[in-house]
């Protein structure tokens, strides 16, 4: 049984006796205790290391005392266990050298055993759990698959995605075609994970914010509606599409328990747009905690204030930047925990 | 007399016999005839030459049939004339080596007299409006201050601008002098292009949609708000604060005869939140230029009658991309004049 299960009730609907809070991308670069280990291991060493990945994982509960941890991985790990290399130059990004941009492409991907390829993920939550021992919950998590497809096709990091976009409205068929690989690949990954002892899951959708409405529902929303199906017996779903503050409504109406937002939306916007029967994460801007503390302190409350009682977990609007003092993460988690409704 | 006012009677909200069209860096790396030019001569050389920034200016005119001319420029030339060096690798983007950081930095920045740094945009307007011969109107532009100071703070371009924002938070009282030092030098620069003989000016906020609806407000439109007063009695102001649909009802009661909106937004929305006395500018998905014209020709069609007729400037909702064929672009314009409502 969970000893801090503030989350999970949180994501039922149910009343806590304060509001729950984690950062995305907490087990990262602003630890100092991360970068020893960054500065030793190669980034998919730490992955595929269930030892490394355990202590990455746990290193923010211990440091900055957030109420979940957050399996250490990437997203890319789906489509490098579909058959495509995946390069992550620390400095540089992630980096594909051989994209997806024809039928012929095509044929180089496959939906693969997810216990052969990804299964050094399933024993790092194995472990992971059992050294957690039960303190906060594990979150799982997987990319979108609009947003795999933006790198698997765009072969790098991009302010625009124009080519994996141009490659959808040139090749819709093919482009569907990948989309529904992808969801058959992350649909097993995320029950494996699930499986393994994760407690709930995340979808990572970080360039839905791309796409228009109509091209958001078809190119991403129909696929993401597949994840949370598959999984809505098991635990429940957080979706974050960063920006796609369009399709609040359409996300809420998945059945997905949660949606993440950014802080270019008011809270009592976005709750109009979602509906009052799905819970909401964020959404303070990653930069406001480069701030002086006495405003980090401050503007939390107001964020707080503004999303009320229930059905809200405090988080960032997009990951936490490497150069934040720890002691600035720690005050946002700490204005969390001391905030009464 | 302009022979094609059709976007000034547009901002007026006056009725119109067809909904105009433009595209923003519709004089750009998408058109052979300006690639020639872009070879011979430096970024800055093509800027600071009135015949090369005229001749760039009309190109579109000429070869896509647009129902405006844009001076060809870059916002930056702004904070180059404040005192900062600019860099503009073609390859790269912007550079500005020693950006502001601190007082001591500010003391380096100055507000100039603008005939004596930018004379040469004003020749520039002068000349294209002569060889323009009333044919479009000409819009002259300018980045709005958060925008400038985005890059004058950052050194180069970013995809968050932590930096920039940084700033902000930890150092708010410089950093609205420094926004209101780029205010004042715009008003003036934007004064002097509507002097020369700019029919109506744009102002670019590209990071507007970076910020809060509170900060946005607090650092972007309150000095928005100063240049579009200071233009009232001149000529029409159109403010495209890329995604900050958020302030489009504030954006509108600044006065401004049009706003910007990027495909984020479906038009119904956009009109909703802007109201019905301001003219809307947008907003076609950049690459979606890239799709067959068939579906160019039709998915312009649509954007029409999604926005109806009268108040709506067509127009792409960011840069057209340099790998558009010329002949796409040409099927967004004449699908957009040959469309009636």
């Amino acid at each position: 049984m969970l000893k801090n299960d503030l989350i999970l009730r949180t994501l039922r609907g149910e009343p806590t006796e304060r509001t729950p809070v984690w950062m995305m991308r907490q087990a990262g670069r602003y630890l100092p205790q991360y970068m020893v280990l960054r500065e030793k291991y190669g980034f998919f060493e730490r992955c595929q290391t269930p030892e490394l990945a355990c202590e990455i994982t746990i290193q923010p509960i211990d440091i900055v005392g957030v109420d979940a941890a957050i399996l250490f991985s990437d997203i890319l790990v789906v489509p490098q266990a579909m058959g495509l290399e995946v390069q992550l130059i620390e400095t540089k990004g992630p980096v594909l050298p051989d994209p997806i941009k024809t039928t012929n492409d095509l044929s180089r991907v496959r939906i693969p055993d997810v216990d052969e390829t990804l299964g050094y993920v399933f024993d790092a939550i194995r472990l992971i759990k059992q050294e957690l021992n039960e303190r906060v919950p594990l979150i799982g998590f997987a990319g979108a698959p609009w947003t795999l497809l933006c790198y698997m096709v765009q072969g790098k990091g991009s302010k625009t995605f124009d080519e994996a976009k141009a490659f959808c409205y040139t090749q819709p068929v093919l482009a569907h075609q990948l989309l529904q690989m992808i969801t058959d690949t992350t649909i097993a990954y995320l029950q494996g994970q699930v499986k393994a002892g994760a407690d709930l899951v995340q979808i990572f959708d970080s360039w839905g914010g791309l796409l228009s409405k109509k091209d958001f529902e078809d190119f991403s929303l129909r696929y993401i509606r597949q994840i949370v199906a598959a999984l809505k017996d098991t635990v429940p779903t957080i979706i974050f599409a960063k920006g796609a503050w369009h399709s609040l409504e359409a996300m809420a109406a998945t059945g997905a328990q949660g949606l993440g937002i950014d802080w270019c939306i008011e809270a009592p916007v976005a709750r109009q747009f979602a509906g009052g029967q799905v819970t909401l994460q964020g959404n303070f801007d990653p930069a406001k905690l480069l701030s002086p503390v006495k405003v980090i302190e401050q503007e939390t409350k107001e964020m707080l204030a503004a999303f009320g009682p229930g059905r809200h977990i405090a988080n960032l609007g997009h990951g936490i930047l490497p150069n934040v003092p720890v002691d600035h993460a720690r005050a946002f988690v700490d204005a969390v925990k001391n905030y009464r409704h």
